[in-house]
């Protein structure tokens, strides 16, 4: 089976980052992985969390969510049920520890960064695009924040990507479109620093379970597809 | 106190309504009031809900929700909260009956269409912005109903547009934008049919209470208004 | 189709309020329109929420709620479904902004009054019969603190009421009861002050939307309703 | 310490029964016990719960509620808090069980009775002013099932009335008001069937623990006050 | 029919107390009741909830639980159904009220014990198990802070102990496991201090009411079934 | 930093399997881990989540909670809080997905074994403990169906185990227990079949990121602890 868009296995689908995509927001970014399109907002505020105060140190924050029609069937609203799911749950902590990653909590002082990660449109990937949005989002607040002597120094001690990496029909690749993902034997989601360590480490056996062979593969191609990444949120912070 | 914006007191701000935004929803638009930007999504289903089942009429709902950094400083997310606020129940029920309006139930057959109204950024008229794009969402999800001959006749039996108009300094304006409509002494929102009659008139006083003659003179207002707004569906539907 | 109860199309039933019902709210007053049967009790405390603290401005708040057999069928406790449906906030809200706009809130002071409507029984005009009746218990209020000595000079600035009005088979009705109002066409509710002037307009196309001349014939009728509803709230103050 | 209103110490308050209080319900009443006011509506429906279906029996269940305003110091609403407490909870199934003691549920067969305790103003003992209007309201629904032939014969078997006992220093006293509830040693509430018997008894050493004599002596005294009250309850149903 | 496990009418079933089953609990005892097993665990806090600073007194609350396969078949969780239920918040406020009978409130200072109750399996009379245990549990929290001088004298002012009994086939038993519970026509759980008197006695009907007679041969069994486990909670206390 | 107990880095703590420890459930295990001790039942229903009706496959799920005093302060109950807690649901989720690893669903046929993991203390592991505690409550529960012949062939295809790893220090360690979780610079949660291939790899940096030469060195360490669990757990099962 070729992939649905003929990519190589080790190719990320398009990658597209605008910046500034809110009027409002210290930093906005609207995120695209191919057809996974992620609103990424940071929001910026004064204080921090009661059980954090007196600390000295700030805190950062992540809640993902995604909209009823982001994908192909309509889902129900969390709002609506009044209670937010496991999988909503799992993926806002997992956004909060990532980007917590590259961030001197010292440096930040008793501030807080809110990092709003809003799915418009799913196509798998939709952690992986929320986490990579979110460290530019970030940064640009970060940028805010030191134009406003804010922060002393800079809080920022490295950058933050994440891509999600799988087998399917036993060929490891990388980016799962979400045509892909449904039929993969094993999934794996993988955030990195800019200088290429691991912080989160998720691998699921979701068919067969997988050796340390396809382990090792794997973990391979998610940290070159960090890499590239990590060069396109350049690109993209630069501009 | 001149419009923020040098508008004339009857002159809308600019509105683009870009179709099919979603990949996966009958149909989508991105409707855009000024600053104000509402991503809309019509979901078809072939049933009806439990209380409506073999009566041989359709069914239109739709839900509202703000995304929590649309705003200048950041709201709580109501799934967070675990309950649906006031407003957002307010403005979600009359959303649907303002659709409802240009409906023939009966023609529609046993289907639902689900409106979703997400507001991406608010800058006023959230909610009139949030009826005119519905309106252009469900015509196209109505067109895609017909080429599948899900419906055996034209379920729509006109067009629906919105607006908000208000009582600024003593003056009538059309469109309010936050920076107005906070201010305002009196806020009205009217929905009109494409052949200019009325489907709901919300009128309340913000400071003063109002007389007939002010009353009339918003209602011209709006009136006008939603001819433009009826104009720009229409343009926007022949593209 | 003549009135169920052979009314006038501009008569309004049976009014009746009891000022007075409740040994320990600062006001209280069980009202009825004809069959509908509202109990309004008007809470003091000397204190303000949180976000208005030290505005040295009062607040005047209002919750609606219907008993399970207010109604021809049982309605299930919005207490035991563990959340306010739509209809409820909607009203609730409704009624806190149509008292509000007879208040001076600086003349109040740092004191807040919650008025509790529950209807105990419903024949259409709940709503209305509502702030009809929280008027008066409100100004029992105001004499009680007046009487304390808790605020110093008057708080009201005028008087509140309220009617429905709708068009039942092409003809305009004031007041109108549960059967004519599931068949109304059209259907307003209309807050006017003492003096004549709207508070709050709301008008509903239930079935075919209405033009300017139909809007303008019920506006008249609820008008002249009010007048009349501000003269028997007088009558029951004077008592 | 003499009674609050002089009465004697095996005496009950003025006792209120007035029936039909409702246009809707099968049965209502609205029962007084001196100042303590609850409105009891009984509801029929033809079916039973899901988990009863094809048994051949029916079911009587109760709801308990208190109007914000009831007490003397206003008490937040639990639609609002979104949570029955614990209270509400205890007495709602206090009712029910009470109520199902006096019910032949073959002979009811598979309809429901719903019974709505809703407390419009509270001096002591609403838990036994609503078990003992509840019956009244239960055998007029019971009336109205028999003149429609939905029963084939009568399924009360028996009355049902219910009392509150306590000691107040030291002396045995029927039926206490808010007051001396208060300050009640111990405080018992006592639901007995029209022949004398005992439905429910439960006591609480609210200060000191009690002896058997004391329980004995609160015994007596409820036993002739619910005596008394199933004689009210026979003439308000005479009439 | 003679009891399944053969006991006399008058006997309890096997009692098993074992103090300090959990490492960090200021007090934990499971308490076994035959195959009734409920771990009670008691935390102290040096402060008392906010309706309660400045008072100069401690309180005791509790809570009660069940796992989900405590019982024969399994029970949702309330956790995920998201709302305690009704029979869960009745036991939790009995074990509390009863609890507190033992405590002087002043002695205990503005310190809270609470007290946890989690049935781990059930076999009929978990409340009275609970109540014993979560005594023993009390007694060596307060220990605890004795030799912290936390008190400056003995809280304690006697100790409680709680059984059931009920009539099955026309004869009282003492302690019912769930077979005989679930046919028992009469179930009381009666709560006293160690010196005899009684703190709660509350008695149902679940078949036929019962009389004056029964209700005292009920009495007398649940007096003795309580003095046997005084004696043997001194028993493991002195252990 | 010697360990707190004194075990080499690669030494799990005492494990302890107590099989059959409720007389209810078709399987159930209290295991321990050290001071970590969790209390797994397995629940067997004939009938699958209506999601899954018609296909054939049976299902497996999972819940995980605490007791509120399994840990040194006590946490609130989440059923009392009304909603379950984002880390509950990330446990409960993995714990079904890792259990689904060793059944073959269409062997299990239309039945559904819901697994119910309960902490009844907390000393690290808490998830790694019920991972392999409810395996062979599983295992129990697949025994009970087949000596009913409720399903044809064995459903279980290999085992399940799970275990912590952490870097302490700079030195990779297994099993962490909560003193060095609590200071771990990465911490990682592995779950393998009994043939040693990996069903769920989930690594954290806590403190640094973490390079491929950590995550190498952590992987071997918990395939050995694994594999050692995998042998108590075939130990336990032969008793």
């Amino acid at each position: 089976m070729a992939r649905p868009d003929d990519r190589a296995p080790d190719q990320l689908r398009p990658v597209r980052i605008q910046r500034g995509w809110l009027d409002h927001a210290e930093g906005s970014v609207l995120i695209e992985f191919g057809g996974t399109r992620v609103l990424c907002a940071a929001s910026v505020t004064d204080s921090v969390p009661r059980w954090r105060r007196d600390s000295g140190l700030g805190w950062i924050t992540a809640e993902y969510a995604m909209l009823p029609r982001a994908t192909n069937t309509r889902n129900d609203r969390e709002a609506v049920k009044g209670r937010i799911g496991g999988r909503t749950h799992e993926i806002s902590r997992l956004i909060g520890r990532s980007l917590r990653a590259c961030v001197d909590l010292k440096a930040l002082g008793e501030n807080t960064v809110q990092l709003d990660c809003d799915v418009l449109q799913a196509d798998g990937g939709t952690r992986t695009a929320a986490i990579t949005g979110a460290y530019v989002a970030l940064a640009d607040a970060v940028s805010w924040m030191r134009d406003r002597k804010l922060v002393k120094r800079d809080p920022l001690t490295t950058s933050i990507a994440a891509v999600s990496v799988g087998v399917v029909e036993g060929e490891p690749r990388l980016d799962l479109a979400y045509l892909e993902d449904s039929v993969a034997e094993t999934d794996m989601n993988v955030v990195c620093t800019g200088d290429g360590r691991f912080v989160e480490v998720q691998g699921t056996a979701e068919g067969a379970p997988f050796d340390r062979a396809e382990l090792d593969a794997l973990l391979d191609l998610a940290a070159a597809g960090c890499a590239e990444l990590t060069r396109l949120q350049k690109e993209a912070l630069a501009r």
